[in-house]
């Protein structure tokens, strides 16, 4: 079955907002299986939307509209695809309700008037709550075309899709999608795709669609089947020969967990606390560790250590060492990382020193020389980067691969205490 | 007249990319005064490609293709366009030397031979040189259409937009379009718009266009005009009425000067440097400050104290504060700002102490209660702010706060020296 998306929104066509709903939806369709060859966006006006409507209607099986479901006079989407389909709109008594108990408990106020205009719906529609905001999602059925309208917020929007459209769209279909994504760390993209190309030359069901994240590479393995069970079945072993192929660098095999997440799970796993003494990514790399809801069990404190003065005094580099080596060095970074963990208490540490450009560079340390020092229990490893971005990216590449050298020495450290070593 | 975007990649349709693009070309073209109705997505597919253009060239006067430019068999834009406006494909030398130059200068090596296909340019066709990468650009004009086919990595087709399709387009009508961005910080958008809602009302020629921005109002003021002097002669007027109306809360009308950069450039004139120290926020708000290239004249060092441990230890915030008011309180903020300057010897410090959630929340500290800092030479000032958004969100608007906060006291503190008041 195929699907197309239309976005409404003049805000869109005006470069106000990106259209993250359809970079999302694209991808959480393609995981249920659906072919999409189409997006548009289209304004909040009736005689245009009504043509993509129809357009849309024409060559895709599946319809999904975000967008213009507001209370508004401009807000057009379900009028329009109510007039496309011939059906009337009727005030829906539940949605009514919603909508008066959603302002009670989240406005702690007064309906406003237009607000009403959410609670019309159209004949024949399924009516889907929205659990945070007040616009229902409808789904329109008839003739083999089906139309999902869904508001356009995309914190209304995800959990919608996530909660009642997946489940919807996944039993159009005599069997259903299934997937599974194996999320990687420490190792690019092209060489993934090399070392799966004879399980993606060869695939059928399941399939494998790789994703490039910064620093990371996600699969996701999905597969067609009757139910979840024989689902299960098809993809445990395609995962399993994924964990023979990359191990360790696999860090999750859930949707929703980051790597961040995943090193503090870690982390809190081996009662451990963590430290950060950053450079040249100057809070980044602890915002990311931060990010993570709880971080605070496993993270105390942190230093930013720009000028050679703060990282002598803060975490004890040598004069020395600044001065033989300069600041963006292998041994820059090893003393950093062993004096942010002395300095901050903490049984790790991950050290950051580097030159993200443009300024600064030398012929000997050009642009883009990064050195990221890890440090587990007294064991330091250091490792040395060249990245080709600009300032932005060079430091989020930077703290991509900091996150992946901690989660490496984490890693070693459990094994070293399975073997019975000292930690 | 109007422009339509058709964005051609297969990764787009599967939500592999955000379709970036589409969102800056959107903006930039509002800005030129040409009116947008329909954006597309489509895949590399010949067939779809091609109806795809014909249908955009049936309803708007120029049409921008972005992707599909690259050299191997699928990259099909260059191709299908031609073949929409009847045109051959011939080598041309001129891009077949800078494909080889650019080899030589940034890969250091051989064309690979697939690369020759990029040399390949439809009869008539201006070629637009790319100096961020090998693929040109393309104008094609046919009976009062336009089709422009632009690279589609963002690092190529930004800057070939700004500096040839830009004015190109600007020279397609007899008027040019010019703008000016007034950036604001420290009103919502609403209350700008309030403040205005006559000037929108009134407006002809300029116009102002609103753009929310986590914590800042961007407001686009556009004028039509013969020439850059006339343009200036109404843009001028303009301006100077908005800055009757928010004065400082302006903080540039540059264009690519950003809320952080603006701050830099206050403290590099005052002499002045600044520290961080942060709590919730965890790093986000140095991370903000460190994103200016030079930004290490300015901001030497910073701290992470999420421990009540490392606010006592790195700060000097009394115990007694943390036991009577908490953590998360209005004194503890003034500590940390005190003590972060002083730590830093730093003429200003902003500290960050909140609830961003989810956890962690009680009947009388909510999540998204954050206290704000801020301490110019020796003088603090305190904010108390309720966010209702999830974790993310509660940060970014945290962060953008904390920068708003840190520029008015280091405006009043340039005033107070102006006014001949010891600092």
């Amino acid at each position: 079955m195929t699907v197309e998306f239309i976005s409404v929104g003049t805000e869109i066509l005006l470069g106000n907002i990106v259209n993250t709903n359809a970079a999302y939806l694209s991808e959480r369709c393609a995981a249920l299986g659906l072919s999409c060859y189409h997006q548009s966006v289209v304004g909040d006006n009736e005689e245009r939307l009504m043509e993509t409507v129809r357009l849309g209607l024409s060559r895709s099986d599946i319809l999904i509209l975000s967008g213009g479901l507001g209370p508004t006079k401009d807000d057009l989407t379900k009028e329009v695809t109510a007039k496309v389909f011939g059906r009337e709109l009727y005030e829906d008594e539940h949605t009514k309700e919603r909508i008066k108990e959603y302002f009670r408990r989240v406005r702690s106020g007064q309906v406003t008037p237009n607000n009403w205009k959410q609670a019309m719906v159209p004949e024949g529609a399924k009516v889907i709550d929205n659990h945070n905001g007040t616009a229902p999602g409808l789904i329109i059925e008839a003739d083999g075309k089906t139309a999902i309208l869904l508001p356009g917020p995309p914190n209304e929007l995800m959990p919608m899709f996530e909660r009642d459209i997946a489940p919807y769209l996944n039993q159009l279909e005599p069997e259903g999608i299934y997937s599974k994504m194996v999320k990687i760390c420490g190792i690019g993209e092209s060489k993934a795709e090399t070392m799966i190309a004879d399980l993606m030359d060869a695939q059928t069901n399941p399939t494998i669609a790789p994703y490039a994240k910064t620093g990371e590479v996600h699969l996701r393995v999905t597969a067609k089947a009757a139910d979840e069970e024989k689902a299960k079945e098809l993809l445990s072993p395609v995962v399993d020969e994924l964990y023979q192929r990359f191990g360790d660098k696999i860090y999750t095999t859930e949707e929703d967990v980051t790597l961040e997440a995943s090193i503090v799970e870690l982390l809190d796993g081996q009662g451990m606390t963590v430290t950060t003494a950053e450079s040249c990514t100057g809070g980044l790399l602890a915002g990311r560790i931060m990010n993570v809801p709880g971080a605070s069990g496993v993270y105390r404190e942190g230093y930013i250590t720009y000028a050679n003065d703060a990282k002598e005094r803060l975490l004890g580099v040598k004069r020395e060492t600044l001065m033989e080596h300069g600041a963006v060095s292998c041994q820059t970074a090893c003393e950093m990382a062993r004096g942010a963990a002395k300095a901050a208490g903490a049984d790790a540490a991950v050290s950051v020193t580097g030159i993200a450009g443009p300024g600064g560079g030398t012929e000997e340390k050009p642009v883009g020389l990064v050195y990221v020092g890890c440090n587990v229990k007294g064991h330091v490893r250091v490792e040395e980067f060249h990245f080709t971005g600009n300032r932005d990216k060079n430091r989020e590449y930077t703290v991509a691969r900091a996150l992946t050298l901690l989660r490496e020495e984490l890693l070693k450290n459990c094994k070293d205490l399975q073997n019975g070593d000292q930690p």
